[in-house]
């Protein structure tokens, strides 16, 4: 109902709209039409309210209402209609509602978002601090036509997606991925990917994939342990404000792009992408995975999309798992 | 109860064992193993009653209750404890029940084991017969430290474990294998094996494996579409019955046995025993998959489980997915 009103406010403005001509089209009483006005203006919405005139939408918040970022938003799969959107004020993690959806059948493109995540989840189970309108905590649900040996590609396909996307928006900040899909800028993490499958060995089921992004955090608001590891948009942005709805917008359009061009032209054009924005590639790493301990220098990746590390010996080993870091760095 | 009376009466057998002392140990009333005892008999179990020395028993029927067939299982991971065997009288399908054990975390080596499934599920989401001791209609929990592109090892290894466990058990049925793990044995099928994971694109977080074999089901009983395209190991072996309390602990040990091997050794050995009882390699086949459909000889299984096609111009290609039919067989 409240986003009914607001598509009513938004169609008028800068007109006025009576409370009578509200409730008439939307066959509610005009009582309801008022207290839904109070809620938009809790929300941040600068709203007019004349006795004899009605309503008047003066101001938008930065909030994620569909109506505020998909009305013109060019994707063919993702998000590609206001049913498919599934937008929340506050959800426990998006993860646990999409899931949710997948395995009642919901389609490919489907996404889920929330102002605010009470317990969401990075990687390991690690918890990901979600404040209310502090970021984009999105989810989108893929059904493609792979195997599960090919999703490491999705992977890297999403941090290409959030990189270009924060680059559209803000030129100057310098956005980059650290192998596989952690999107950091000045070495600090502003962008976290987790993606999880339901497959047979031979075809997925679904796969979906969790876009955490840093963007209006003030810098006091990291836990202790994140002050020299996490950034936002906003700290890097001189600490002026970016708009979530613009970068949602890209964010989509980026991952559409990318994920129709993966399926029609396979993981080469994207990898090519990956390696531009790479902060890995030519650097000493040392990489961990549930093996073994390995040092050397980061030469490439391959195409299907694992880490390619030349040790001192000039062996080189391909790494579908692991966690790197740059060495010296302690990152 | 039930499994605890039948304890008592096996720990005695063939001696008597008076009701109240059964009542006595087991601390319930006297009538409530009277009640276990006649459900025991319903089952199928002989137990001879006499008023003044109680109960004894002298037959034991083909189900699958643990005691029957867990008690010397040679298995370390597999079913290596009681508390892993969930056996069930009836359920809608040993997948759903495992999917919910193991999204709440059930350890590793977890089987659900259904004399009956009114739901059972094959691949696609066909239906798969499966009627009251009947066969074993079995789902096995693993959480193997594998990347996904490694589960189609996993599925070899199935179905090399089960045509293991069929010429354990009977030597002269020539239990064979179609790429990638159907068994056959004369050219119908007599196991199916579905396996499904939950992963992140670098870890798995858990496989489910179900197998499904047609142990004591007469020819009449196959749906008019099977009736050419599957077989029970009952017909196979010239109308006897077969034991299915052998066949589970068989099947339970090599899979073991495979599954450890594998996790030590990698996938070379599992590929050897696979090549063995391949009945595709050499063939001339038909391989379908969602691109295309190829035509050419199957020559190689490769190391990720892959089937090589050679076409006619000699391009060899490698499938990790696709439904094989010999030519001219329609199979």
């Amino acid at each position: 109902m409240r986003e009914k009103i607001l598509a009513l406010l938004k169609e008028k403005s800068p007109s006025f709209v009576s409370g009578a001509e509200m409730a008439g089209r939307l066959s509610v009483s005009r009582t309801a039409v008022w207290k839904n006005v109070n809620l938009l203006q809790a929300d941040g919405y600068r709203i007019e309210r004349s006795p004899r005139l009605g309503y008047r939408l003066q101001e938008v918040p930065d909030l994620l209402y569909p109506l505020e970022f998909a009305g013109d938003l060019e994707t063919k799969i993702i998000a590609a209609e206001r049913r498919l959107i599934h937008y929340h004020r506050q959800v426990d993690s998006t993860a646990e509602v999409i899931k949710k959806l997948a395995e009642k059948g919901a389609p490919e493109g489907t996404i889920v978002l929330a102002e605010e995540q009470t317990g969401g989840r990075g990687r390991m189970g690690r918890s990901w601090y979600s404040p209310f309108a502090g970021g984009i905590w999105l989810h989108i649900l893929l059904r493609p036509p792979l195997t599960p040996a090919q999703t490491p590609l999705l992977t890297l396909l999403a941090s290409v997606a959030v990189t270009k996307a924060i680059r559209r928006l803000l030129p100057h900040v310098e956005a980059g991925i650290k192998w596989p899909n952690d999107v950091l800028v000045r070495g600090r993490k502003v962008c976290g990917i987790l993606t999880e499958l339901k497959a047979e060995p031979d075809i997925i089921h679904y796969v979906i994939t969790g876009i955490g992004i840093n963007v209006n955090i003030d810098a006091g608001k990291f836990r202790t342990e994140l002050k020299d590891t996490a950034t936002s948009l906003y700290l890097e942005n001189k600490n002026n404000r970016v708009s979530r709805q613009k970068l949602t917008a890209f964010v989509l359009e980026e991952m559409d792009t990318f994920y129709r061009q993966y399926l029609s032209a396979g993981s080469l054009p994207v990898i090519e992408e990956w390696k531009k924005y790479s902060i890995t590639l030519g650097e000493e790493v040392t990489i961990k995975n549930v093996l073994d301990v390995f040092w050397g220098k980061a030469v490439d990746v391959d195409s299907s999309g694992a880490l390619v590390v030349e040790g001192k010996n000039g062996l080189r080993r391909h790494f579908q798992a692991g966690e790197v870091t740059l060495r010296g760095t302690g990152r």
